[in-house]
């Protein structure tokens, strides 16, 4: 197996084993964080990120990773770039793509809703650029997928449950104003159900999730033996779950105006509360870990009681960020493993 | 004495001593810039830079500090980050905190008048994350202290004054258009009574400065026995001064309208022109030092003749900042000293 | 020969031997990119970038090249400095030249048209930078030069062409939108007539370049005893050519308003379509190598048939930026080569 030069779009195009592997170098390396095996890894080479979107979380997690690597990330906002589009004037990805292709080893990019006109075109875009790059190209969170953070989430599940097949993990929406992506939930629906986990999915009618995405899921269950349901309501998911992960996210119709219409996502959202991940819910589990791919929106997501809880894993996953990046860009930037 | 974790939010919160290590680590560090002893203290760390007020020298002073010390200085603006508020959903500082200590070494806050509502919240805000961070929370420059100014200012003394002990220092108001912050005199008032000196504080009728602050600095000459007073005259308190520092200031009705109010702070200074530190006021004093935090605004604050001239260091001090930056990070960041 | 120290603000004010130094040691470093050589030549030190404008490229090329030289390079955006003006109160350039070379190495300035009022302004304000620092600057782009462009460009064209002396360059305005600097062809002409290349400038009637750029560039010839002309056609100059130059520029009057005035610079150039490089009028060259500083302007510029043909070196000029700014930074930031 040799990973170097791959692009990760999605978990779900890379071979289990191919997961796998970074999962194993990430755990090495998160029980020896500056062990000499990797703190020259990167010496002198630069790892871009793309930040059509602002990102805090993320982007402290990628440029720790490259200066833990030995490298450097450097920080880019693509408002800078004059990109080509159907009626303007700007240079194309190929003739941007090639040129960074030549100063540096990797390239990550970020863009969320309120940069696209419409569902899939970040996607698009990633696609556009990992076709003219001649180095890998790895998603930051866009709108469809958010491989680094389905990596996370499964490492940590790794940590606190052990080989996770048979296990059943509930994916609840959450009541709450923040009009989240679809990227974080759907790629972690793909990623457990990919490794052998019963999902559960539920949330209030008219939040369905991409249709291609949700028949994915199902294809995985089908193929590993295992139950994908969607419910409607917000308790009965919670029954037997050994993981709950609950997280607000936007409707389909978010995009009907061209651009992402928050004010009436928030207003919409209003009409569901109590979609909460609380203590009287959380009974209903065998004794479930508690995940979210953090920001956590406190009091409407989730309670204080339960995220600060004992069965709340959120910082830890959050930590492996950093290391699930470490080991992907290590693979990929470099054949020196 | 181990200064390992230690937050600096006000040099005051400090003990003697453990100043006295961070200037005699600066001294050592500028005389050997380069020296093997401190290139690799930082190596492969991470120190996380949040400038919620943007900033030219304090970031260059910073991420150089990290450069020269091995490790890496992110810049952030914090404006990507919705953090919760009492109207409005979002991160709990909790939250962002305890995953910035998974990820960095140290933190260093910059929050100045123009991004708050009122005098203190900068404070408070610094002090909610030194509360949830296990890492080092260091003051960037706040809206009512700037420690690492003053440490860079009495280093300056030390070189070019010796012992300050018995030594008097006026710190006057400077006319000019620049609505200034507290920050730095307030710090350089207590730092430098604290150390032994006498102080002289001028400035017109309006201009007050946080009594706490007025009252800790007179605590602190009282406990060396030395003098404090408040004229409000241009030209008096140079009699005898050793050190003369002059910087505008806002008024403490800045914030009446609930924001910094700039204009109004316009008007008001302009009212009191003259307030400027000139050569017939420089020969009242005992062949003073010229010191200032920078940047000067010529010709309000004081004259190019002495702005340039021979008993001024406030080039000196600025690269100070450098130096005791890099001391503070070795010695907070790392325990290897 | 010593560099140490010295500006670069436009490649006509160094020494031919000086700028062959600087391309023979590009020419190494692109032939063996991680050396020891001068992988540690900038460690711990720091390269300082002033982005009044924006920009992708030039700050991934110069970014990147402070990092293979085992340094860094800070992205400054100094819309956050309050300079003095003829009418504003804020720091003058001679303060904040002196700080700044207290802390670092190199210092790297970048200033386009629409952050200035007139044609020059920019340049001067490098020339008064390069006044007060003790450390060298360099011209990330400016009104006036480019250049780190135009060694680039040389070195480019000394791989392809080998010696350049008594072949042919044509530098043509090219049709399109997108207002484009002077900078890039004025270097371009300036340097490739230095080093002996006869040139023909053709553009349409209203789109002179700078008249003093132009007698030096005919000053250059007749030194070297070689050509220049002047054509007001879009196909002539081609005849013979053996590198065709095809860039879109602003008109002279562009500053007729006291800013950029963008929308009528693109009603003007929009009168003159099909000054375009196309195949048909490659054919009337000497099998031309086809240059471009980037980005492309595809369709108006250039056509996709000759900027990704075999005869179009735009990828390895662009390259080319990242090896003569290490260069350029080896020599002038250290005395070590």
């Amino acid at each position: 197996m040799n990973l170097y030069g791959k692009d990760l779009i999605c978990t779900q195009e890379w071979k289990i084993k191919e997961l796998e592997a970074v999962l194993e170098l990430a755990a090495k390396m998160k029980r020896d964080r500056y062990s000499p095996r990797w703190t020259s890894l990167l010496q002198h080479r630069t790892f871009l990120m793309f930040f059509y979107n602002p990102s805090v979380r993320t982007r402290q997690s990628f440029e720790t990773a490259a200066t833990e690597l030995g490298g450097h990330a450097q920080f880019l906002e693509p408002r800078a770039m004059r990109l080509k589009t159907a009626t303007t004037a700007g240079e194309t990805i190929e003739d941007a793509a090639n040129v960074m292709s030549r100063f540096a080893h990797g390239l990550g990019i970020r863009i969320l809703e309120d940069q696209i006109s419409a569902y899939g075109e970040g996607d698009d875009l990633l696609r556009e650029y990992a076709k003219w790059c001649t180095i890998p190209v790895i998603s930051m969170a866009h709108d469809k997928f958010h491989p680094c953070q389905g990596l996370a989430d499964l490492m940590g599940l790794h940590t606190h449950l052990g080989d996770v097949k048979g296990k059943k993990t509930l994916v609840t929406w959450g009541s709450g104003a923040l009009v989240r992506s679809w990227c974080s939930p759907q790629e972690y629906m793909l990623i457990t159900s990919r490794f052998g986990m019963n999902v559960t999915l539920a949330y209030p009618e008219g939040y369905d999730l991409d249709p291609e995405v949700i028949a994915q899921v199902k294809a995985n269950c089908a193929q590993n033996g295992t139950s994908f349901e969607i419910v409607h309501d917000s308790v009965s998911g919670y029954d037997g779950a050994d993981v709950v992960y609950s997280r607000n996210w936007m409707s389909p119709v978010a995009y009907a105006s061209g651009e992402l219409d928050k004010a009436s996502e928030r207003a919409k959202a209003a009409l569901h509360p109590g979609w909460i991940t609380d203590a009287a819910r959380m009974k209903r589990t065998n004794n479930a870990l508690f995940i979210h791919p953090m920001p956590v929106d406190r009091g409407s997501e989730v309670t204080d009681e339960i995220a600060s809880g004992p069965r709340s894993i959120i910082y830890d996953v959050a930590e492996n960020r950093l290391h699930v990046q470490k080991a992907l860009m290590a693979l990929t930037m470099t054949d020196a493993l």
